[in-house]
């Protein structure tokens, strides 16, 4: 950080702020410019908060220069791929992942997973235990679901993705899930973000409707500090006062996401658009924007699906936007 | 919710709402306006999910008129008043709670609760497993911290209230903390809000940075809706463009979220405001508007706070300003 | 709109909100539902304000069904094309809008002029009277910056369009100017909105960094109800928390602009994303989103630029980033 | 600002930024920090942009310090003072502002002003030229509403306050109108705002719903780096997703504000609530908070105003505040 005190500030103000930061361990320079004394300071934040230092008399301001984030960052590794074993993998080419928003019956999973998979998606999502505003609404199937979403995948040899809403189900998802997603709002459960750090399989993290791309990559760290270096990140949109989206996603998220990471960024364009029209145009756009993946609800027939229905694409829709987006990653590669 | 029809629709469609309504064991009307059929639908929403009535053809738009939450709003019940023992309440007369961010070391905590217990202070806040953007900030005492926080509030005859980040640490906070706290970044952890509505002690419910009013009340409602009815909603702000604030309070929220809920409301002035200079002002400003209470932090030496010591009174702040606040709830309950 | 009553509700309030709505010459249904009664409101919303009825007594809610805007709709036409004359249209093929963010010296807008033209570019962009925050920043050249702009696009045979920041400016506009741009903080300018409604000239309305769609297509209804069609919509995003980027722009917002309106939409990456490193993938993804252009910023020397350097392009990125596009629209025309 | 080179930077690199400072006319340092080489700028920022220099090669990051107003800022003046003649001030007592949203019939005008001003109100507030959404919603009695403001104030000894919406107007409203009002959407017609910098009456400024503090206080400068030095701001909220009110007005903002300038500080809570509900609570906590005064909409028969009725006051409810926050102003001079 840089403290900046203005030049002329009384002397026993400037002796303070160095004595508390010796006081505190911390290193530092003290630079005499024109019209501010700067105060560039090196040290461990660990154990320190750079907040603090505001209420000193005489600072005029502090500048935060580091990121809150180091191993994930491209000053760690250049680049990332996750290897879901046979062959799967995330960070290489474009990678379609898809199903129904929630798994409701082993039979309505196994009609999606082969319509997916006749059509060569590796990867079937399916969301077991749900996360919904009003406790009266469908919660998922639980272990039953992610018993279903196992036998469902391995029987076309694809690989599982499937959200964790509770730190106590890692076990439980360790043991029957490929790839372990943790939706927006539990971006900032540490708690649990600490046990996947841990973790063998995967982690899909997805970001907060309310988290800044620093507070995203942070979230990340948690993970990776403890150990768990195979994540994938999903970009979902924040809240903004327009409601024309469910959430909003900046049209330049994934090109800046990727400036400052090595790990796998995919869009999300099904709960962040949140209307199934707009999909097959937004993921087409995310292609192009350099996007390593997508994550698309798909259901054979949108309105009974029991949650989500008006976001998700029905059979013929994915199809006919599978077809253009594995074009568009040709035309991509040689063209763009 | 109400099903917007366009008059002059195609019957089929009309016809295949319908059925769709019925084939999900819905009932409703179908009443002829002059410019729109509207089709108001009653039933229960656990099992369905409005959304995917929109997908239908012919559908102009869902209307949604029920709130996502029952046992929390003023039609359940008129006011709600929390008894701590021993003749603390929350939501009878106006509440401080007051504390560290954190608790540091066994004497500092002391000499902090020596003195808020000394003007009067009945509850006494302490962070002790600690919700920080970086893994590598300070990440609070953990266990010790508690026991710490429980010895020092009882040596002071007060309550104690801390936050909870991990559901595996319930029964921990049940057996010493007075008043379980649940931060803005877990007001979305359902697991963690149904756990806590089978437990005995009272929660402290802060509202999430990006959550609407509903939101909040819908996630009060998942405690509540598994028993516990000794709830505290705390107000902290949300995320908005304007930085010149950590998080942004709406002037009018506490009058609007207590028009709509019978738990008492209290807020948080110095998570929100995130600078110790505004703490006093928006403090009274919450009295006049008719908070429940306030959640302050107080330090005896804010610099030399692990965390967050730029948004800390001192104790002769903390002092002037509750001398000030006693005073004006005495004016407003005669006044205003 | 509709009026929502509670089922139950005092019968005097329900005769107080029927003559109200008598009194104010408008007709309405009254539509007994299961658990409200819903009353529909036909009439002219000029000569009153859907607000008021919310005050009545016994009013649950006020539903507002219709868009404020008619003639930019959809429902009025289908689709429609700006000609600019000399076979330059916008909303017929994708067209590309280029040029400096200023308007600087006559050599400077020549030696960009020429590149631009060389490549085919058919419209010339150059700000002359700028927005600036600050009254201490460079305001543009004015009346001079105007003529100039005039004499250059003559030169290559391009069309020029620029801001306009003060309705008495028409005149010199309506002359010397091909495209009158409505910057983004005029917007709601209705003055001025009204006045170019008069005007011979097409006008390119940027969308408010706060406004809601409707909003936006609200004030092209302004311009349009005066009697100038020649409408262009430029999305340039909105303001959030998130500062990634100078704007956040909705990765759906054109298809979705689209799909309400019958102007021809295009994109400002320049603005928005604020920053020319990632301006060619931005501009890649609007093709694809099915923009019908892009206003892009571009300078020979963008670090001598005397405003918004760093976002604008030089000739070289440009140059790289306009064959992409053309390819690329030549591959959505055939396959996407 | 400082610019923000990473130690160990291409020698070429630092080389090109000094010269293009140099190039540029501006004065700097260059300080080794351990970690990064810091160049602190002084110069003209008028005819340059902080901007430009991000895109050089080896540039970290660029900082700026320096705020983008000076003559509203505290540093030019400890406090001010609006003298509207006849012994009305604002910034010296607590000022209310009251009177309709918009000025409909000579009589109905007559009997608000007669009211407010039995009750002890000086300034009379009514909308002549409107701004609206919508091109069909009531735009107001123009310049005969004006006159007739103009008349019904002088009646009672009260001073006028309407908003202009067209530069082309300001002769009208120096001649009729006591202080000329800037709304939310206007606060960045720079055109207008640099006239009223040459009017001779005070100006009433309001803060755009998307403007930051400092965009808010910018404005103002416009206006007084012209010359005028009677500004009066007005905090009205800004845009959220939170639609709990019209507009969000920070819990702080008022003493953020005046932390800031020496202008008066005045809020609107009718136009940002939103709800005539909660605006005697919110009034009261702006007294509390510092406030100069406050404008609120009041008419005798809210349901039937032309605009805004849910959020005037009647004149019961508007005498029963009134006192209150005289009584508050009392108890806030003694013990606040």
């Amino acid at each position: 950080m840089i403290i900046v005190v203005k030049k002329g500030t009384n002397e026993e103000f400037l002796d303070n702020i160095k004595e508390t930061l010796l006081a505190n361990g911390m290193s530092f320079d003290v630079l005499q410019g024109s019209s501010y004394i700067l105060i560039p300071v090196a040290g461990d934040l660990t154990t320190s908060d750079m907040g603090r230092f505001k209420s000193l008399p005489g600072v005029e301001r502090i500048i935060n220069i580091s990121k809150p984030y180091y191993m994930v960052s491209k000053n760690y590794r250049e680049k990332s791929v996750v290897d879901l074993g046979d062959g799967v993998l995330i960070g290489e080419n474009f990678t379609m992942i898809s199903g129904p928003c929630s798994v409701e019956r082993a039979d309505s999973l196994d009609k999606i997973a082969a319509f997916l998979s006749s059509l060569g998606v590796k990867i079937l999502r399916g969301g077991t235990f749900k996360m919904r505003t009003s406790p009266y609404s469908f919660q998922g199937l639980g272990e039953n679901g992610v018993k279903i979403l196992n036998e469902t995948a391995k029987r076309y040899n694809m690989k599982s993705v499937s959200e964790i809403v509770d730190v106590r189900h890692i076990d439980l998802f360790e043991q029957y899930i490929d790839i372990i997603q943790v939706g927006a709002r539990n971006m900032m459960n540490f708690a649990l973000l600490k046990e996947l750090g841990k973790c063998s399989k995967p982690v899909l993290l997805k970001r907060s409707a309310n988290a800044t791309i620093d507070e995203f990559l942070s979230s990340a760290e948690y993970i990776m500090a403890e150990g768990n270096e195979n994540i994938i990140l999903c970009e979902r949109g924040i809240t903004s006062f327009d409601d024309s989206t469910r959430s909003m996603v900046n049209i330049a998220a994934i090109p800046i996401i990727k400036g400052l990471t090595h790990l796998p960024v995919i869009l999300d364009p099904s709960h962040s658009v949140g209307n199934f029209k707009y999909v097959p145009d937004v993921s087409e756009a995310a292609v192009v924007l350099g996007a390593d993946g997508l994550i698309i609800e798909t259901h054979f027939n949108p309105i009974s699906a029991l949650s989500d229905g008006y976001q998700s694409l029905n059979f013929e829709h994915f199809e006919s936007m599978y077809k253009k987006i594995l074009k568009l990653c040709e035309f991509k590669k040689e063209n763009l």
